[in-house]
């Protein structure tokens, strides 16, 4: 007997006797009716029991959370809400669960509760929802990139540098704390980190293959706990050789509508039900800090709108006569251009202003990276951010500097080790053309996609300050 | 004017004037031919230039590894071994390569010195056919599990436990060497390591999802320097509820089936080439010591072939019966059941006995994990190991034991700590159901693949003992 997943059984277009399907229960009631479900859909298989022809201690055990298998009868639906129902002819209980210790009960458990049972909290409805989700995206991403003839590679997650300058970095080791150690006596023979970001790596690689991406995890050691920081996340950055920016701005914005456009397609069960505990969670709000779109809509509306997209200086013109920054209601005051643009600005010109996602270009140099390429005014870089409603930055790319005495001399000026860099510099001296990349933190999409306002809550086991379980 | 790569402009059915490529040089001839390539296709686009009309200042600057803009009519090709070519109405210099300096020149290197060179590896012909084989392979992973409905995860990579006993581990940490720490201190408060398996999370994930897959980093922090062996290397872990041992074995052939065929199918050029970079090292080697079939050979015959199925004792049996046993030709003579078998004997079995791929399954207990369900004989385990020919083992897995007590017992004899697998045991307390899964070691699989017989040549950067440059 083959093997029924539950997605295959409703998707059938007629009746069958005698199948065979295994599942956990969710909900039993009046002896009758179990729901249960394996995860292969948000959808559960009703199955009805005739409690008079079934042992009563079977059905004892039919509890939240059991693992049952049914042999049965699939049949058209007596009842509404589902097409097929089974009719049962042999229930067999194949995992109890004791009611009394069973932590995931058919009733509301709180985001927090959950995290704390991690390992569980992915037989909730939700969470079962949210992982189909993610598994969609990922996918997505994969197939647009490959479509377009880019090459995955999978750059490293131990370093031996510390050059790139973005963020605080962990410690790898195979020493001893509490010791007198010789970094040299270490595995690899001298200090080494969690990457922070695959870029540098695939630059060089561009030089090779022309297009790649990464899509990998990335490592932070910011002791920030927030609602939008891992200290472990998964990013997906594109290189692509001969591109300049404004290719980077046009693949970025083609490529998140794609991966978003393929979940409207693949999973509306699963966006439907996130949608409602999305609008649920919205009237719990005061009403002026509701969204004015649904999750399903804020969706299609990335997916049918252009970005609009605008240079760091009209953004900072924009800023500057906006009513709050005149009436004083922002934190931080836009009176001069070259400050770093603050969470609280973004969502004005995203939410409030433009009201769709913006592409932010041209930053004043002094406040990113070395990498990026220098403008002829000497005063911006080839940077670009893409900039989502509710979510903030979720992308962040830029024409890389490919002239090798532009490039040491931002490098000078940011004081980033030229001897830590050698290779880097090399990609410059040999065939260097310009190239663009950015990168897209995935959790951020997840979030995006699924209206879950903890990023805690769209990766499996989360790490972040003082938790590390599972 | 649309950017051309050149995989498309050699798969046109017609002529076109006025083109624009870009790529890097990869040779110049007779001042007149210049073969480029972009990294999109293995094949080099062949371009002619009117040395006579061409700047000679222009003429030296198109050196191997510098990078050129050509705008020129595609024709079909005046000399053989194209079909297209381009006659190069202008030519643009955009980064210089100077031939005394760059090391990558159009003659042959050690695989050894391009290690030392591996930013720019990527850029000779064997390093970017094996790239682009990794990609395809990498995409053929993810499509073959998303077809059957498998859900993508991503299990974490720094772990807090270290219970799972399957090798030495990096630990990762904020704090510096050389003080007197307190780990509760630390960045997550308590002992971290890098993971070496998603195993364990993943059979978590698929007691929700059903079926799931990993395919991310993981990590070993042993001392060994051999061609198989990287302290970072990729793993592909599928875990499926209600699988046991045999669909456990089907799924794992059906999956090495899939990706091979997959390969064959998408980067013919690139075998090509890779099959005859391989016959010319087999011609190098002892008679005795070449393989009996070319590198494509060995893949079709991967593809087209039933993997042989064996239990551990059949292969004792085998073994102790064989020649070289008898005649004192194995380094470890197999004289009883219940040793571990060494490569030498996997090697005899695959290469030797049954010139197949071999599965071998029910190994005994006392060699095996803590997780793998004991049979009924109470010696042997429901694990299983797939060999491959010239590679050995290239997944390993088992029916996972999804009976509390027994398991508790197994952790008990293999002092594996219960208190900190609390999570792992609630996935037997509840609902528990019979599962499966098995590890595949992503590098062994593109090493088969592509012929590398280091495995270091196969992963973009490298990560072994002493190393962790770039």
């Amino acid at each position: 007997m083959k093997m029924n997943k539950i997605i295959n059984l409703l998707s059938r277009n007629k009746s069958e006797n005698n199948i065979e399907v295994y599942g956990w229960v969710k909900t039993f009631r009046a002896n009758r009716f179990i729901a249960i479900n394996d995860g292969s859909t948000i959808l559960n298989l009703q199955c009805v029991i005739d409690f008079e022809k079934t042992d009563k201690s079977v059905l004892k055990r039919i509890t939240t959370g059991a693992a049952i298998k049914v042999i049965g009868d699939l049949i058209e639906s007596q009842g509404s809400g589902q097409k097929f129902e089974v009719k049962v002819n042999h229930i067999l209980i194949i995992g109890d669960s004791d009611p009394d210790l069973y932590p995931i009960q058919p009733k509301k458990h709180s985001l927090e509760f959950l995290r704390e049972k991690a390992h569980l909290r992915i037989r909730t409805t939700t969470f079962n929802a949210v992982m189909r989700i993610r598994s969609v995206l990922s996918f997505a991403v994969h197939d647009f990139f490959q479509k377009k003839n880019f090459f995955y590679i999978n750059t490293p997650i131990i370093t031996g540098s510390d050059a790139e300058g973005a963020g605080e970095m962990f410690k790898v080791t195979t020493q001893n704390y509490n010791t007198n150690n010789d970094v040299k006596e270490d595995f690899f023979g001298k200090e080494t980190h969690l990457t922070v970001s695959g870029q540098l790596e695939a630059e060089s690689y561009a030089m090779g293959l022309g297009n790649v991406y990464t899509f990998g995890p990335t490592f932070r050691a910011e002791n920030s706990n927030t609602t939008r920081h891992l200290a472990e996340f998964w990013m997906i950055e594109p290189e692509m050789a001969f591109f300049n920016l404004n290719d980077n701005m046009d693949l970025a914005e083609e490529f998140i509508k794609a991966v978003l456009e393929k979940l409207t397609l693949k999973c509306e069960d699963d966006l439907l039900f996130l949608n409602n505990r999305y609008l649920n969670e919205q009237k719990n709000k005061p009403s002026n800090q509701r969204s004015e779109m649904d999750l399903i809509e804020k969706i299609n509306f990335v997916v049918k709108n252009s970005f609009k997209r605008i240079s760091y200086t009209e953004a900072i013109s924009i800023l500057k006569n906006s009513k709050p920054n005149k009436k004083n209601k922002f934190k931080y005051k836009i009176n001069e251009w070259g400050v770093d643009l603050q969470s609280e600005h973004e969502r004005f010109l995203v939410e409030k202003h433009f009201k769709c996602p913006v592409i932010i270009y041209d930053y004043p140099t002094k406040i990113k990276a070395f990498y990026m390429r220098v403008n002829d005014d000497n005063k911006t870089v080839r940077a670009m951010d893409v900039l989502f409603p509710g979510i903030g930055e979720i992308v962040g790319g830029s024409q890389r500097e490919e002239r090798l005495e532009v490039l040491k001399k931002r490098m000078k000026e940011l004081h980033v080790d030229e001897n830590e860099l050698w290779w880097y510099l090399d990609l410059r001296r040999f065939g260097s053309v310009p190239h663009s990349g950015f990168g897209l933190g995935f959790e951020r999409l997840v979030q995006f996609s699924t209206g879950m306002s903890n990023i805690r809550d769209v990766i499996p086991f989360p790490r972040t300050p003082q938790n590390a379980s599972f």
